[in-house]
């Protein structure tokens, strides 16, 4: 007997027929002693069109004032994917039971839209897998101490899926997607990506930060916290795919680097000609952080010697540009700043490899491969084990090409 | 200060247009001191929408083992529509607050799709009133003691406001509508139907309980549980409505009957030549209670006195058709009936009247009107302050208004 939590993200439960799939899919791999927890996220472009309709309210349904509305608004999304796959599974022949995010105990704080899981209680969860049932159980969403419904933000879904791993002491975590692993980079982008066997959770967390879209951060750190292997793979193959785990349990071939990531959904803000003072840099991010925004890359340069003032660059993610932007307008106002520049058409792509601490030249490398394609570099940031470069987002395809191509050359 | 409860159905929140129209409404009507809640229902269609998306997973969604997954689906309409207006107030600079079945403390019986309330904490509600918040509150649902969301079944919303209106105390209840009060016929059936300025909570239950749907019975039982006076008015303009209340504190015209009411969502069963034995009812009445199914009018007639065989004829609301078939073919089978028919093609007109009880000759006169119309009666049933005849749906214009001009003879 095992227990097994499997994640079905949006595209895998986009319509009646695909929810049918799932069920049926999940009923072939059961073994009749298994107790299992399907974990599942709004159907298909639900979440955007939820969005939609809370623009015909405001046409910033993200503004921080709106952030419960948008949960509570947001959370039924879910709500409708557990209700139609329990029925499938009922439909079935198999006893199956829905639960919200309050249900299986998911207490989150209360910031809204990006609400953090404190604990889980998964007394129901328990109760309901021993009568037989199999437990359909909403991702993304959770309950706050006031009882007010609270969304996860990005990547919510697998965040909830492996905490809720970890709480049950499941045997396994499955998360099913429309990609059948991991790969070195964006398969849709770089023709010659290669799938990986596994990758560590540090890796993959500086994949998944970067921008490889196929594990959220959030997610992998829940993994690592709980130590609970993570397998991604294919909703509509039975291919292994990738496992995220604390270490390799097999050789893998020596590559420097583990892959290239990239992210299209950055925005870049300059603020211009601000007084080179101690405490200016924080007036600045400290206002984006009490507006719960959270920013990337981050530059200062000098702009002007003689007049002491200096470029506050950074970015944000696309979705938080009109809120950043009425904060940043506000604080370089009081700043005196000469302006404020804010460009979308950015994107970023990124190196990552625990290999690269001690492979000198990496860096080079990648510049080296950047240059060749006459890609323009305009930020520059590191972390131990990955370098991320700001760019034109029209040069976005040929960049992480150029890139993968110079590190995991084509046989 | 006043507290006042807002009801606002779907047609009346079909689009964010229209949520905002309803948000302004509410303002311009709210003096500065006055503590609101506006119960809301869903969205225009989103309860058929979701019908037909569980229709994607089983064709027969309403079979008892779906119903607590149909709840979980269908309260997602609400809190839909609650989210989107409290953000709408927002946008107009109104605090405001939405708040689900579970959180203004509606608590619920365990029968699932047709749940009854058993109890009201609005501590919450309270709580954000004095916030000075309006509360925008989820009609239609509750919680039961698992912690499960209930829907309460038809004109649900209207008596979860009636209910909150209670629980609070409310000075007044308003049930905002696309009609402007409560008529003495269906005024898109009827020509010369006359608005009433009140009606009794006696007399509206019975018109309700026939088919006039404007206010559902369960709604108007508890208006009049609580004493609460219920005023039906439109969404759309600002004249006064109908008050339902205790008594009328006016002399109202005098009427033999209040109105005629009709309903078209009857579908007729007959049980074809079953045993004259005592028990065949029970058996057939009792399988149909126990899958929650009721049934309204019901004749038994002798079939054959020779062979000692009888008719079981009764109807029962068109959505219960497939789940009563299912019932009465089993019983019918063992009771070893001739057979079962079904007719979906029929309609119900009835009259009300508190005022029939002192006057003879009534059943008469609405029999002339439909004779004088050649309108077959096929079941005939009465209560107190009303008589019902069972007719064939495509006659039932012809009926209601051959009936109201007896009645209610036009100047």
């Amino acid at each position: 007997m095992a227990l097994v939590v499997k994640k079905f993200g949006g595209s895998s439960v986009a319509s009646t027929d695909k929810i049918l799939n799932v069920a049926n899919r999940v009923l072939n791999d059961k073994h009749p002693d298994d107790q299992v927890v399907v974990v599942v996220s709004a159907m298909g472009d639900t979440t955007d069109d939820l969005i939609s309709l809370a623009q015909g309210i405001d046409d910033q349904p993200y503004k921080s004032s709106y952030s419960r509305e948008m949960d509570m608004l947001l959370t039924t999304g879910e709500q409708v994917s557990i209700a139609l796959l329990a029925m499938a599974f009922q439909k079935l022949g198999q006893p199956a039971i829905s639960l919200t995010g309050s249900q299986i105990g998911m207490h989150t704080s209360s910031n809204h839209t990006k609400g953090r899981i404190l604990s889980i209680d998964p007394a129901r969860v328990i109760h309901e897998l021993d009568k037989g049932k199999i437990v359909v159980a909403a991702g993304f969403q959770g309950i706050d101490k006031h009882g007010d419904p609270v969304t996860l933000g990005r990547g919510g879904s697998d965040t909830s899926a492996v905490a809720l791993a970890g709480a049950l002491k499941a045997d396994s975590c499955e998360i099913f997607t429309d990609v059948d692993g991991i790969y070195s980079a964006d398969p849709r982008i770089v023709k010659g990506a290669r799938k990986m066997r596994e990758i560590t959770y540090y890796e993959m967390l500086e994949m998944a930060r970067l921008g490889a879209g196929v594990m959220q951060p959030r997610s992998v750190e829940v993994g690592q916290h709980f130590n609970i292997p993570i397998h991604v793979r294919s909703t509509f193959t039975d291919t292994p795919g990738t496992i995220i785990r604390e270490d390799y349990t097999m050789e893998e071939q020596g590559f420097i680097i583990r892959g290239v990531a990239h992210d299209e959904k950055v925005a870049k803000f300059a603020i211009l000609g601000v007084p080179n003072q101690p405490g200016v840099a924080h007036k600045v991010f400290a206002a984006l952080s009490d507006a719960n925004i959270d920013v990337d890359m981050i530059v200062q340069s000098i702009r002007n010697v003689e007049q002491d003032i200096t470029d506050i660059i950074f970015t944000v993610e696309q979705n938080y540009v009109a809120e950043a932007k009425a904060v940043i307008e506000g604080v370089a106002q009081k700043l005196r700043a000469l302006g404020v520049e804010i460009d979308e058409d950015v994107a970023k792509v990124s190196i990552v490899g625990a290999g690269m601490l001690g492979a000198p030249g990496v860096a080079a490398k990648m510049f080296g491969a950047l240059a060749r394609e006459k890609v323009n570099i305009e930020i520059i940031s590191t972390s131990e084990i990955s370098i991320s470069c700001l760019i034109k987002a029209d040069r976005l395809r040929a960049a992480v090409n150029a890139i993968h191509n110079e590190f995991f050359p084509i046989d």
